[in-house]
């Protein structure tokens, strides 16, 4: 037998250990085959010159471990319960003889669905990895175009809706952060019955929403999640199955857009006009399709994702009345209603409505930051159990520690405070936007939306497609994005979000200079 | 008409919203109709003794909202656009009679699923809720018996595994978390291609795991998730169709068995022996089902939870040899590797299996704290891309702040160092528990499981029944969970889990001779 152990004295690994590791290792190697007798801990002590003790306790471990067996009177041995086909070379790259032998058989289902897009490298074979079969949700989640946005970090980023940062009120967020994680209570949500969040933080917010959104809820219906994200997420399972008829906006939100399509809904697009979302197009829908009766209907009504029109408040009343008709929920995803720069906020539909129509997801990221990931569902009182089961099988409950900062962040009053102050900031950048809009477009350039949000849409007439002024701008340093990927139909030339809270005056002006010479040349 | 407009000088409520709340009051209750007349703005100016602009301020405000219609040379007029249905009462209590009429109509479709437990508030008609359908999700969640866990905190928690937080290098973790919390950077994650994580925080993960738990992997297949719960859901999302075999122990954890089941699947509980979970129990399936071929198999191999047994080596070796023949994917929790007072941790099974066979579920709530909601898996190569897109979808990314602070925690040394530290602290609190079972109970507690973890499970030979004790422990301070619902069949009385990493020498020493009182007399 040819068992090389190797010590180093000098290693600073402890030699029993080094002999453990050498002994594990030719075993799984497949150099000491299952079977094999070992040399005795005495022979060994003595070829090595290392304590008999030391080479002991290696075999002890290898014992309890079960590589190895003990037969009274008879000596050591690998042990023979290890399978012969294991004992190969532990290299992370594989054989494809060995790949081939120990691929296993491919599972038939049927599955009718095809891809999108061919060029997309996740795309390929989206029914299988290697001959596992995934779920329907992983091979939809595989075989559709996914989102392309790049990770590089331009020197400008318009893609993404950031607030000011450095307007924050960093020291009194961080010192509510310190004041709570000195003193961290490890064990307050661990409970299922706490999956719905910090009660006073629950408390803070439905009082909050009560105070700006005129939505009169009580805590019990506040879910804590991470992030609209996880709201839309949340809704998606608790309300889709596979087929069901489900309605967004067009041009609407991607994210949402994904989960219902990933979870198999059948995603209606419906027009977006001045007013907000047309009811009379979902009453075509009801008559071409008797019966016709969704899911639900998502809505972005603050401010619409991505045109910003505001939805009035007659086609609100209209809305819940024919959700209500029909039978389907709103999800009205309210991210961005605290900027609103002429009148006061409109009411959001869940304080319209006092049937339980309108589920309302609300996020802290355009106001306070995004990688904070906390958000929140309002969910009518017969769907709060259900809602709080879903989040403890999804990730238990969201971090604690952020939940008593921001409890205390507005129960003290800071984040109404910091609410006010960015609107005037955040209205004065827009402004600028718009003017410099004028001033580099001229007549060229159009704002959609209203006076509301944090990013505006514009319209832009140029010779160049919109793939080119996106890759001309990036190589400018400017991250834009066209509206393109927030049409599941036919998608209109020229339509650019500009995110613009986080830039400061001279980079508004400078970016749109840019974005101009290269559009217009 | 009748415009009741209630004025208060010393509210602290501008004068111009007052009388904008009491318009819209008005509107929204029924009060002032559709197409009614509002009294001129002079008019009401005069009549309330308030200045004209205040009052014009109101009323531009109603009239961008759309509440009210201005014609030239006419007057100011509710607006016509306000369906007549939702002019009622705006009150929380709904009248009978209007819920009736607004109640949509009941969505047929059929489910054939019954009620387990109709005692549970939750399982009243899980298939709609006043009339709106649910997805079939929600509908399990909602009909199945759910976690009966109290949400009070007794003096003495053995309930849940929670760690020694007073041990925990709380000035070291808050000093990183100050000093990223000072330099927040607030787009680092905000692209898509980041929703697997911080990268500095996947290669120190990646980094930990090779040298921890003998698991070679590169960066790019760590996914930072939200605690071990996370991991499972997104696996079962990512593995899982309705109607899918899947295989757990039995006894198992309930996390898990309740994630799988409300996804449908058909759990198939595998025994459990001293060496672990029975491959031999997995090939009887086979046997008894030609072409068995399950999805996944959950297994918690380093402490079984929640009997404590280490899964030996030959049988990890004989699980991935059947799981690759078969075809089902391998999820192992490794929930509890940190601590094992015997000999060196075991590898895990993700270190033995180079075929992609194995997805690795690794959580920090044990050896850091539960609230902080950190976790991550380990997936195949070429998995990585699905389930990055299904944690986007799931909730965009975890929060960066934890991320970078865990990263440089790992970085400095100071999580071996604190996971070295307590494992001699956790021996020792095990050997009390174990000495004190023994002076307190005598032969009537066996104890199950290897020495590792930081709970153990007992077996108590009682005249009660689990539910007896569990309630009368709670009479005297103690929170106790049999293991009764680890069980998918029978399971046997008298077994009970002890989590006692929290608790010091005295508590542990009282609370066992409390208990044996309970249990013994």
């Amino acid at each position: 037998m040819d068992l090389l152990i190797h010590v180093d004295q000098s290693s600073g690994v402890s030699l029993h250990r080094q002999i453990y590791d050498s002994i594990r290792g030719a075993i799984l190697s497949g150099r000491l085959r299952s079977g094999e007798k070992l040399p005795s801990t005495r022979a060994l002590s003595k070829s090595l010159g290392i304590a008999r003790a030391t080479v002991t306790m290696s075999f002890d471990s290898l014992l309890s471990e079960g590589y190895i067996e003990a037969s009274v009177g008879a000596g050591t041995f690998v042990s023979r319960a290890l399978p012969e086909e294991l004992m190969r070379p532990a290299s992370p790259t594989v054989d494809p003889a060995t790949l081939e032998a120990s691929t296993p058989k491919v599972k038939a289902r049927s599955r009718g669905r095809k891809r999108k897009d061919a060029s997309d490298p996740g795309a390929q074979d989206p029914d299988k990895i290697q001959g596992y079969r995934l779920s329907w949700y992983a091979t939809a989640l595989r075989s559709r175009q996914w989102l392309s946005f790049s990770a590089d970090e331009p020197e400008v980023q318009l893609s993404f809706g950031r607030p000011a940062m450095a307007e924050f009120p960093m020291r009194v967020w961080n010192q509510l952060l310190l004041h709570h994680a000195r003193k961290r209570n490890l064990g307050l949500l661990d409970s299922p019955a706490n999956a719905a969040g910090f009660m006073p933080l629950r408390e803070q917010l439905a009082s909050y929403l009560s105070r700006v959104r005129a939505v009169a809820c009580q805590p019990e219906q506040v879910i804590v999640v991470n992030g609209s994200q996880q709201g839309i997420d949340l809704v998606a399972r608790v309300l889709i199955d596979r087929g069901d008829d489900i309605c967004i906006e067009e041009p609407g939100y991607i994210g949402a857009q994904k989960s219902f399509e990933a979870m198999g809904a059948n995603v209606l697009p419906i027009r977006v006009d001045k007013q907000g979302i047309s009811v009379d197009a979902l009453k075509e829908h009801e008559r071409a399709k008797p019966g016709f009766s969704p899911q639900l209907v998502y809505v972005t009504p603050s401010h619409q994702s991505p045109t910003g029109v505001v939805l009035s408040v007659p086609r609100r009343l209209e809305l819940i009345s024919w959700a209500r008709r029909v039978g389907a929920y709103i999800v009205e995803d309210d991210y961005d209603s605290e900027y609103r720069y002429k009148g006061r906020p409109i009411p959001a539909l869940a304080g319209l409505d006092h049937a339980g129509t309108v589920i309302y997801i609300g996020t802290l990221s355009k106001v306070l930051f995004p990688s904070l990931r906390l958000g929140y569902l309002v969910v009518p009182l017969d769907l709060a159990e259900v809602f709080t089961r879903a989040k403890w099988l999804t990730d238990r409950h969201s971090p604690l520690l952020e939940q008593q900062v921001l409890a205390d962040f507005i129960r003290l009053g800071h984040l109404e405070r910091h609410i006010r102050k960015m609107r005037n900031l955040y209205e004065q950048k827009r402004k600028l936007v718009i003017e410099s809009l004028k001033k580099h477009f001229s007549t060229a350039a159009t704002v959609l939306g209203d006076a509301a949000g944090i990013n505006v849409v514009v319209r832009i007439a140029s010779d160049k497609d919109d793939a080119e002024i996106v890759l001309q701008a990036k190589a400018a340093g400017i991250g834009i994005s066209s509206t393109g990927h927030c049409y599941l139909g036919e998608a209109p030339r020229g339509e650019f979000q500009i995110n613009y809270a986080h830039l400061n005056e001279d980079a508004i002006e400078q970016c749109i200079e840019r974005l101009a010479r290269i559009a217009l040349s």
